[in-house]
Parts: C-alpha cells; structure tokens; sequence
C-alpha cells in the first residue's frame, strides 16, 4: 500500500497529520465512509489535494463511493508512524512547555513526555500537572538514555537553545522539535524540525491585506 | 518589485517569514550582503529553493554576490505587510495563551495583542505579565470594535472553539488564528489560519521510521 520510493514532499506529510484530526471524529462517531469532498472541507483543502495527496500512497478508495475512514486513518497512521509510541523530553518550563507537556492530544497520539527540564534551578523539583517533576539539564544525559528518549523539544529562551540542543543531541535524541526563535544546529545524524509560531501570523498579514485590502492603523 | 497576480503559493509565503528571521540577525550585525548559499543554511532549506521563491518577488540579487540583506527585508516586510501594525485579540488565558500574549518577537514584527478575553470568570479581571487584564468573553464584541482588533486567536479547549470564532467574527474580525484542535467554521470573509502543534511532532515520527529506521519502543 505505501509507496517505497520515500520521495514523498513534506507539505503532503504534514496534511496526512491534518486529514487525520476529522478521520479520528468520523471513526468515532461510526461513520464509514467519507468523500474527498467532505474530508477536504473538513480540512479546509481542496478536493483535488486531497486526492493527489492520498495517491502517493497506492489505492484507499472505494470507487465512486469515498474512502473507508477506518481503513484510510489506519494506513495515514502507518504511514506517519504514530501506530507506536515515542518518548519525548522537554526543556523550558515556560508557558509553552506547560502548555505542551499538558497537551491531551499528544499523549492520545502516542507521543509520550518522559522527563521535563529547566535551565533555571529555581524551577527543578515543581510537580507539573501532568505528574512530572522538573529536572536540571545536568540530568539531561542520564535521563535520556534511561528513558529512551527520542524527540528533545526545545521550548527555552533562544540563548539557551543552542546550548540544549547540544546537550540533547550529545545524550542520543535522533531529532529534535524547536520552539526557540533561532534556528538550532545538530549534527547530520539528528534530524531538526523548526517551528515558529510568528509564521502563521505573517501568512494572515499577508491574506488579509493582499487579497482583502485591509488598511492600516493610524 | 512585487508580482501583482497574487498567485504566491502558501509555502513560499511561509519561507518568506521564515527567511526574514536570520535577515533580522544579519542586519543587527552589519553584515551588507548574504548569498543564497548562505541563506539557505541558516533557514534549513535548499539554496535552489531561495533562489526559486524570491524570484516570485522580482530581482532583489546583486548578480553574483548575493541579496543587500537591508533591500531583501524591507522587500519582505512589504510583501508580507509586516512592515505595519496589526491588533490582535487572543481568547483562552491557558499556558498556550500566555505563551504567545508574552512572546516578545509578536511584538517586534507588528502583532500587538489589544485585548485578551477568557471564557471562565474566575480568570476576568487578572493582569497578565504583559500588561493586559483578562476580559470577559461578554465583552468581545465592544473591545474588538474599539480596539479595532483585526486578528483574532483562539487558545480555548476544544469545546468552545466555535462558540468564541462565532463571537469574533460577529464583532467583525477579518481573520481568525486557531490554535484549538477543531477545525473551526467561519464566514467566507474571515480567513481562518489552523495551527495544530502535533503536525510537527507527526513529520518527525514519519522522518525517524523512514528515513532513519527507528524501531518501535518495547
């Protein structure tokens, strides 16, 4: 069913993520069919995307009818690997750490927050409401080689980004999520995913006075 | 210098900001000129890459040398019309709504949070870090009209996403960025940007199996 070839353009990987938020409602709610119309306006796509999208991927459809939910958001979950777990660590215990660590959604996705930590010794030893405790970063190493630990998120300060994403990448994460406005370096074995939450700001800037002409403030 | 068709494809406009990043560096330090090469590294991406989405813009290169890094910004501020002020209001005062109202580079790049509201009054009345005191959502209707409020975020749970879009868009925001896992309706003329955090961590898990050969935890 999947395609071996691995060439598959990133923006389709990320809206697999994104099909499979309405797929889990469908399944749920014991619908066992959808269109690529309907899941594209659930998405908020386009149709043609939609298919384009899942033909990368062999034959999900039944002709003429739509996609069996079931079957369609067993192979995206195959295909994104979040069929198993991953162990996460988290360092800065900010607002966006706490906000992450709690997150209901990651833990149902299977992604599992093993250990949290904080530059700022005034901060180790607090419970998190999610039952974690937080830990120095000189435990960085120990923790995420007992813990197994695969994905280091980064939620700090950006002068403290690069110094964590060393210490991340010297315990053995094998990629790293960054939320620190700078763009960190590891080394080519670790694999870097940036997010920057000012981005889908500026797309909205861009909409809304290019193609809705809104005027600027006094 | 800018292309008037308009037809600039959203991931070109996502890289425009994401580019703008180490620009921003680069011109605190003084440094004139940056390749594409250069560029590329900083960003993440590939040099054809740059080279491809700036010449949507027209010609900002120096034949040879590279981009006059000052030239470059100001041509992406202008494109992305974040060389202006934007208001914004946020609903739901959770971590992940103080994290972004406390974001200091919003502030930097034009975003300017007027207002921030929360759904449970046993929040209203207290004063963010930023300055602001949370208001009632019974007053969003007013505060977007006086504060002339253009973007409106929504950090609530996921159960009353709708109601509070519903209530931004009926006060008359031209755009809505939805951080809650729901993919929110609104008014054709209300373009809605989603932010679903777990789409990243979802691209990472799909790079560490296929490309990397993770295997699965016991």
């Amino acid at each position: 069913m999947m395609s071996e070839s691995g060439k598959v353009p990133a923006p389709t990987i990320e809206r697999l993520a994104i099909y499979s938020r309405p797929l889990e409602d469908l399944l749920e709610s014991g619908t066992p069919v959808v269109s690529s119309e309907r899941l594209a306006i659930l998405c908020g796509v386009n149709p043609a995307q939609v298919r384009k999208d899942l033909a990368y991927f062999g034959e999900f459809g039944v002709r003429g009818l739509g996609y069996e939910v079931r079957e369609l958001l067993r192979a995206i979950r195959t295909i994104l690997a979040t069929d198993r777990v991953w162990h996460l660590c988290i360092v800065g215990m900010g607002n966006l750490g706490r906000a992450l660590v709690e997150n209901e959604n990651f833990k149902k996705r299977g992604y599992l927050f093993a250990a949290a930590f904080d530059v700022d010794n005034r901060k180790v030893g607090e419970r998190l409401r999610c039952g974690l405790a937080i830990e120095p970063i000189a435990k960085i190493k120990e923790l995420v080689g007992r813990l197994n630990v695969d994905i280091g998120v980064i939620t700090t300060p950006q002068e403290d980004a690069q110094r964590v994403a060393d210490l991340l990448t010297d315990a053995g994460v094998k990629s790293l999520l960054n939320f620190a406005p700078l763009q960190v370096r590891a080394p080519a074995s670790c694999f870097v995913e940036h997010v920057d939450l000012g981005v889908k700001l500026e797309n909205l800037a861009y909409h809304l006075t290019r193609l809705r002409g809104a005027k600027p403030h006094k």
